[in-house]
């Protein structure tokens, strides 16, 4: 039993560790803040087929891991049959050992598929046989898994140009985890595409029966979407920033930009960067003014493979970490917005793990009381830097610079309802990760000090920090 | 016992570790090389009225702390009393468990106010009033502080516009710990600060009694500073390069541009590098011919929030780290004053710990045998970086790197006279490291090799690096 | 016995890395894929007088090193004798304790001169004196070295303009190590220096027979020589991208300013990069129809002491890391090639330990199933980075980020012939790395997956993924 991979000490390498993990950790409920799921899944109690459809249809991680081991992309996002992709994930295992994806897996496969076996083409057919069976046995629909990992409230990431409707049937049912949008704005930041921003304009427009002919009409319809955003429980907003830049922008010069590009004429980069800030500022004011938090995702240089993004598309397995400049640019952002106290509550996230130490100075120097305790919060570990080294560089550069007493915790960032396990697998790396500190004598062995830290960081910060409504409230917003 | 956070063993894990520093580390004295010590402080043997007092008063390193765990500025640089702000303080440490501040104000609160305890709401009584009674017990004035922690040397950060008076006062005292000034260059390089500037001139002139006209009156003021400041003892130089560039520039050049300044003309901002260029280059062969060092800090962004800045002025904790590049600028700042053979020694700095590596390759590649061994530093951990993890990075880039044995070891950078026991701190890092080094197998376990290697970057190294005056040299240059 | 430093668990710190280590990696046999020795003196199976020879003759990593302990240059590079320079190393030693210098000069001490003492003065003597003796015995030639190491294939670096005559003089021989030439093609990107250029030309146009008057001429006296190398063995190249920069550019384009700088004319900074980014496709074209692997070496600012390069030329110990950006440039370089589908195998090395997560990131979304598993390799620890704690940090990226068990592992890099006692540092700093994750829980304790990663990282990935050409093959191809 305790030569098995994934074992009841797993990854908890010291007494303290298991103490932490198992009589603490272990039974704090889930609060998933920031996911990839689709509401609709969830309303429909969605029921795998197989378990390919889990690992192998959309995850973007496991096609490059898959590319990586020189799988042929017929077996990846080709017509191969979902035994066969499964086949040649399990070829590809062995070679991507100690990789996050070959440890979450092996998770996924215990906690919900009840198979300890390792994934290789030796076990491949048991653990398809085994996966088939417990999907047969009907636990494993999507509300199923969100009740057995304990999930209070998840927070899917939405386009403002959803109608939400699945997050309000969700909500007036009697389903009781809080599905909540996530206000994830990129789609108003367009500007510099013309096509796409033609189709948010009409979006929009549709959305809130108005015309928008103006700087003032789009503001104007993108609050009426916050509110209905905030009626259907969104505490929290989301951008992606893949480049940081900031430049200083009036009202009368934003109008003049956002008329250029309403009229398709052309328009200078920096005038793209000053209506960007000019939205930015515009949005932060109204997340502050909401309490909301505003989420910001750094340093992605996306779809890179010119080739496979022409045969394949966005979002396939081809972003990499970008190595641009962001101290001074970000600083600036935050500050604009600070210089009137309407910063919102901030969370800033970086995939380049080189950034770690800068987000986290830069966190410390815009704190404030006016929100909530630890109101800017240096981001978990993210994408690439979601396993454990991960997930320890961030906490340790957080010990180090920052209050970690006041971590809002993990978020899963998954499109798969079984990455709910790798709160699991956060809250072991965080409870040997405090042990080892205890053992290196850097925290003092106060049970109580540590059990609230951790009791803490799992959950209470983040339930405290987003302050999310209650399940009644929201239904009385649901027409 | 053994349980207690601040134990005889603290941060030593290994038997090895133990020995190291209790046999070796733990009884060398102090080269405090680096600081911000007030000598009027020293001169006037300061005492403090309560703990928070020099914790609370002065040091924006707390206050960030308190800021990020939500408290109201009131406590932090507020109207509220001393007992207040402590209160919050004790609030804030449960929240910052692990940051070097938790560790370092339990260390100073085990040595010098005798007590156990941990800080928190229960506590907090209790510690203000056993600290209350140390204080009142009389051991605890600025000069009993510094012979308790057996200084030898400390040295101060000077303005070149000081007169250096307690400076003077001490060294014709019979207090036996050398007091030093270091020449801290920043106010010289005010160029793109008129206002700045110009004060900068006219306490020249009044230190110099002369007209400072053009540029050779500006050099000549700045070599009689110079002067002065060697016959008070000073041996080392400091500039914040906030941003490293680097461009040639002729005498005439610099005299051009020096009187545009003067004239309070509009200059260019490669002027500016220009002129900023060759006084780093007069500035550096002063100090070869001096056999002063130069100490330059890198990769701070200060000062970034506005609001905050209007409201409390600058180093109030609003300072990050800086991402802009430094390697190629650097290179040529140092190879034009190495290209004549009049580099100085030099200890290089960076708030940001991406820099580790590439400072550190730097260092090697300006190593020389003219000065001292060990000529180009790889300097301490430094701020955002002083904490275990930080030092334990340093120690090992400089291990991989550079000749650690050559290493000149630990300064506090603080204000807070008890900051002192931060070389017990450092001291204790570094024997569990190269404890730990023996262990893993890099290092041989060499009892006469280990001793040595402790006991010269505890103190022998700095000894020889600096070469300071002997008290009795410096009396003599007292007027 | 264990006391020693090299003993037989040097670096192994649990049974499990000590049984990886004994049981599969040690018998694996090497393929030192990238090295700068000499065809010439494997050919006439060298000899040394005396180990400073090795150490101290041309070997600028130990030059650096003792200029960092403060010894004068006439010990260095200087007239001193090799005794006096072997002194001044040993006495250097102690200084530089856990530098890789250290580990590495007592591993080739312990198994090819038999002695386990510890470098310093008091050892010198005996170190010499036996060491003296064992070259005396005739067992120490360039040749027995390799067969005593094992080595099955090694592949030197050699420009563009080498004859290959030793090389092709081995491949005749009966001696059984396969010595292969690797393409490294720097002297053909000398376009922005005219006599370099003009060098480069006047040595294609002898060895190739032919005039070189325009890109087309240019172009196919190249193909001349990738042939070759090809005859010779070569199966990869190799490049210094000192600057990572990309600018699009027709074969029209090309010629204009191939012409331009034939005629020594001015050029642009902006055409040169353009001609830079036309040879970087072709060349990678060619790499691929062949099935080379294309290795590229980033991030290295060469030469920054300008005094010492004045002095001493280049490639004497004043290199350092550079922190220019390289992830948009990069994969605009690797997608122009692959957007055609003809982007060879690659191995992406740089000396700046920041780029690591960046690297293997940007090798994850280039890989394809059309020449190797494992296509793009983010390569081993290179340089400034090539010890213990680079080791584990590059393996730890992989790990994360890629596919661990398609690793071609490592490389020595040196000019030193017993440097291929690191391939023995390296698979005891990987087999202690992989235990290390057993015990933290990342890895399945199951001893097969666990042989097959070590025996394929230390022989099995590089032997298939270079698929070098059988002996035989080659000698068919020498004239």
């Amino acid at each position: 039993m305790t030569n098995q991979y994934i074992n009841d000490n797993f990854l908890l390498t010291s007494s303290l560790a298991q103490h932490l993990y198992h009589s603490y950790a272990k039974a704090m409920p889930i609060i998933d803040y920031h996911n990839h799921l689709e509401a609709k899944e969830i309303w429909e109690d969605y029921s795998l087929d197989n378990i390919a459809q889990c690992w192998l249809h959309s995850d973007h991680y496991l096609w490059r891991a898959m590319r990586s081991n020189g799988v042929d992309e017929h077996y990846i996002t080709g017509d191969a049959s979902d035994r066969e992709k499964f086949e040649k994930w399990c070829e590809t295992a062995p070679y991507i050992l100690g990789n996050p994806l070959y440890q979450w897996c092996h998770l996924e496969l215990k906690r919900f598929f009840n198979s300890p076996l390792l994934l290789n083409c030796t076990n491949s057919d048991a653990i398809w046989a085994q996966s088939q069976s417990e999907l047969a046995s009907g636990k494993l629909s999507a509300r199923q898994v969100l009740k057995q990992c304990q999930v209070a409230t998840l927070c899917t990431t939405d386009s403002p140009l959803s109608d939400l409707k699945y997050h309000q049937l969700l909500a007036s049912s009697d389903f009781n985890v809080a599905v909540l949008p996530t206000f994830r704005a990129d789609d108003l930041f367009a500007f510099n595409n013309a096509e796409h921003f033609a189709k948010t304009l009409n979006a929009l427009e549709r959305l809130t029966s108005g015309n928008i002919t103006n700087l003032d009409d789009f503001l104007n319809a993108i609050q009426s979407r916050i509110e209905a955003f905030h009626n259907a429980g969104c505490r929290l907003s989301d951008l992606g920033l893949t480049v940081v830049e900031f430049a200083p922008c009036t009202h009368n010069q934003a109008t003049t930009i956002f008329d250029k590009i309403r009229r398709k004429q052309v328009v200078e980069d920096s005038e793209v960067v000053q209506i960007k800030s000019y939205l930015f500022n515009e949005l932060g004011r109204s997340y502050h003014a909401r309490g909301w938090a505003m989420q910001l995702h750094i340093g992605v240089l996306v779809n890179v493979n010119e080739r496979r993004k022409h045969a394949l598309g966005g979002g396939t397995g081809f972003s990499v970490m970008n190595d641009r400049l962001i101290a001074e640019n970000l600083v600036q952002l935050l500050s604009a917005l600070d210089s009137s106290s309407q910063l919102p509550k901030t969370v800033l996230y970086s995939l380049n793990p080189n950034h770690n130490p800068i987000l986290s100075c830069i966190a410390g120097a815009f704190q404030d009381s006016d929100t909530a305790n630890g109101k800017i919060q240096f981001g978990a570990a993210w994408w690439f830097n979601d396993h454990k080294d991960g997930m320890e560089a961030q906490l340790t550069t957080l010990k180090n610079l920052g209050a970690l007493g006041r971590f809002i915790g993990m978020l899963t960032d998954s499109r798969n309802i079984f990455s709910m396990s790798r709160h699991e697998y956060f809250r072991r790396v965080l409870c040997n990760q405090l042990a080892q500190w205890v053992e290196g004598g850097e925290l003092p062995n106060d049970e109580m000090l540590l059990r609230k830290t951790v009791e803490n960081i799992c959950f209470n910060n983040a339930q405290s920090y987003f302050n999310f409504p209650q399940s009644s409230d929201l239904k009385g917003n649901v027409q």
